[in-house]
């Protein structure tokens, strides 16, 4: 028998309605405990703001996929939109090209590319070309960039490092795909294989390309060689409109995160980088939607640098900003992170992330402050992130009853 | 769309490392209060050791199959291995037969046996045999062991009391059979019956079998009959090293966890019933695995017969011990039941068990007694067992990153 999934089930309950939903994301917000004071990021920080709004309303832990898993950013905003991110999945070439804001068009396959070098008689000696900077890939994209096999364009463009990515553009591509990056050292790079007889012709076409690219910088030591891997087509997920009847846009920096918005069919705002400058946006759109993804980045990027001061001034800098967004007065708001990104680990992490939903209807509990001990204590418990979409929407009484 | 089930999951992120983890099964840990003092066996047991881990590290409740299912030991401890127990399933006579310590052997299948009393006309009276004793039955399965039928060897042993196990051992043997136990009194054995055509030839032998072995018992009133239900054959799950990567073993005094051990591919270690002996081993053990399970029997044993006391001492002995496992400072030590057996019930049951998860990348929580009440306010909330193991792993640093 067949279980009605999440994503069905918010299709067949969701009501149109004027209410507002603002979900805030403060990417990598959960932390760990700084060695000398026993307390988080968030605990260190004076948020008095957040620490108001979570004394009015429901708060818990939320687990990004599941416990004990670390996600990508990818993996951590589906969650959030309500797509179970152990059933969606979105391809590394798409991810890639979401990440440099590269406008993707139906049918396009994309790829990763690792520039790397090759020695004399064609065997990867590493494969990231030496880490080579930027404008030294961004001068070989240009060498690499459109050329044109039996019709079908090959749009290559830098990212960052040794890292670019290419789309194949042309019509009946297929992503059924084998990587050409072995994956280590020690071998040459591969030849793309089909998995699917209806990719056999895509196969070709890719492995006249490698051909034609390994040519073309074959002088350029330490980037003498390529490898793909991860092609990928932009998944056709049903939009925010389809499964929520949401009007819904994202107000988010770095173009990693207007990709993933534009995945699920928000309409994505111009917004800098600066939160004032963010804000502004929000202030200025307030009427035209009813969903808003608002997200911070400065949290996560204090994270990954292992910065601890940092991140706790980041989040400072967003809790005074909030009153701006209370004061617009939304009938929903949600505060989050898409994953934890602790000082202390540099990276990612699998930990439980803090959230609140606040609104006239959510059920108070006794947590008096925003942040990972307290939270333990909420109203909502802990858990997965994809359930917070139905929370929100409930909330905002935009959700009809299940069954009779 | 297919969900990527936690199996594959952790085989794409499972990294290997030489860090350590230490997993502390203490059977049937979780209880009820008893009605004088309002404490469960754990939280009358004077646990200092077991309280100073819990204030340093992480704690919860966890559901060894799903909120209101008692499970058998089966289930609940595949559930803390990681195998959903839901999804993987052990038959009953290959249960039977790792209880034993019996060596299966690829293809066999095995069948729990339970010796009965027939009246003059076949008829069952009793299912067990008046409960005979083991040195009886013992007689009995000495007289039906090694009969051979159509080039099939049948290998009958002893359980405890009324109960045997039969293996079947030969070529080409299928567990698609049904029961000749009809599981009432008050009709006769039944014959079996393969339930795919490929068990045709299985069904023909089993049936011979029990038609020579029921004249040879069937002077023996009261155990003048048998029974056979459960036909199975060792399941074939990936291994603890295929899924986790992980060089496991198993330190556990009785015969039941050894074999689950064996079925998840774990070295068993020679160990005896003693902790002092448990200890010894895993000391001794310590460099050559990464992967510790270390199973106490003592706790269940006295919850199964109702002795609060028992229990609350098996409970603090193991206290005292913790220093041991302590001091060998692995990466992560995960402290836990496989369910819950309250004393006041006498059985195993439903309710949550404690849990706690320490090593040094663990979010501290402000729980600082390890117990079902203090285990409510964990930052683990309450999760399914089966989830753990990726909780230990990332604990550990054994997973990598979900998604770009």
């Amino acid at each position: 028998m067949n279980s009605v999934d999440q994503i069905s089930l918010m299709r067949e309950l969701s009501l149109e309605t004027p209410s507002k939903i603002v979900m805030i994301v403060l990417d990598g917000l959960g932390g760990l405990p700084s060695p000398e004071t026993g307390r988080t990021e968030l605990e260190s920080a004076a948020v008095p703001n957040l620490n108001a709004l979570a004394a009015k309303c429901v708060c818990g832990l939320s687990d990004p996929v599941m416990p004990g898993i670390t996600p990508g950013s990818g993996p951590g905003h589906l969650g959030l939109f309500g797509y179970d991110p152990l059933k969606f999945i979105i391809g590394r070439g798409i991810l890639e090209a979401l990440g440099i804001d590269f406008e993707l068009e139906e049918g396009d396959v994309a790829a990763r590319v690792n520039l790397c070098t090759l020695d004399d008689n064609g065997v990867i000696v590493d494969r990231r070309a030496g880490r080579i900077n930027t404008e030294k890939s961004q001068q070989i994209a240009a060498l690499l960039n459109n050329i044109e096999i039996d019709g079908v364009q090959v749009l290559v463009e830098p990212v960052k490092d040794h890292r670019l990515v290419a789309v194949f553009r042309g019509g009946g591509l297929s992503d059924a795909l084998s990587d050409s990056d072995p994956q280590r050292t020690g071998s040459r790079p591969l030849a793309v294989f089909p998995s699917q007889s209806s990719a056999n012709r895509t196969a070709s076409i890719v492995n006249r390309f490698l051909e034609t690219a390994a040519e073309i910088i074959s002088d350029f030591h330490p980037a003498n060689g390529l490898l793909l891997r991860g092609f990928s087509k932009k998944p056709s997920f049903l939009s925010f409109k389809e499964v929520y009847k949401l009007n819904a846009c994202a107000i988010a920096g770095y173009p990693m995160y207007r990709g993933l918005a534009k995945v699920v069919g928000m309409t994505v705002l111009k917004s800098g980088t600066s939160l004032s400058g963010q804000l502004e946006i929000l202030k200025a759109n307030y009427r035209q939607f009813d969903f808003f993804f608002f997200h911070i980045k400065a949290t996560d990027a204090a994270g990954e640098d292992g910065n601890f001061q940092r991140k706790v001034s980041a989040i400072e800098e967003f809790d005074r900003c909030l009153p701006l967004i209370t004061e617009l007065n939304p009938e929903v708001i949600l505060v989050t992170g898409d994953h934890s990104t602790p000082a202390m680990m540099g990276s990612h992490s699998w930990h439980p992330v803090p959230v609140m939903v606040s609104g006239r209807y959510c059920r108070p509990d006794t947590v008096r402050e925003f942040n990972e001990t307290a939270c333990c204590q909420g109203g909502l418990g802990r858990l997965p992130a994809y359930h917070l979409m139905p929370l929100v929407m409930a909330n905002a009484l935009k959700l009809g009853k299940y069954g009779a």
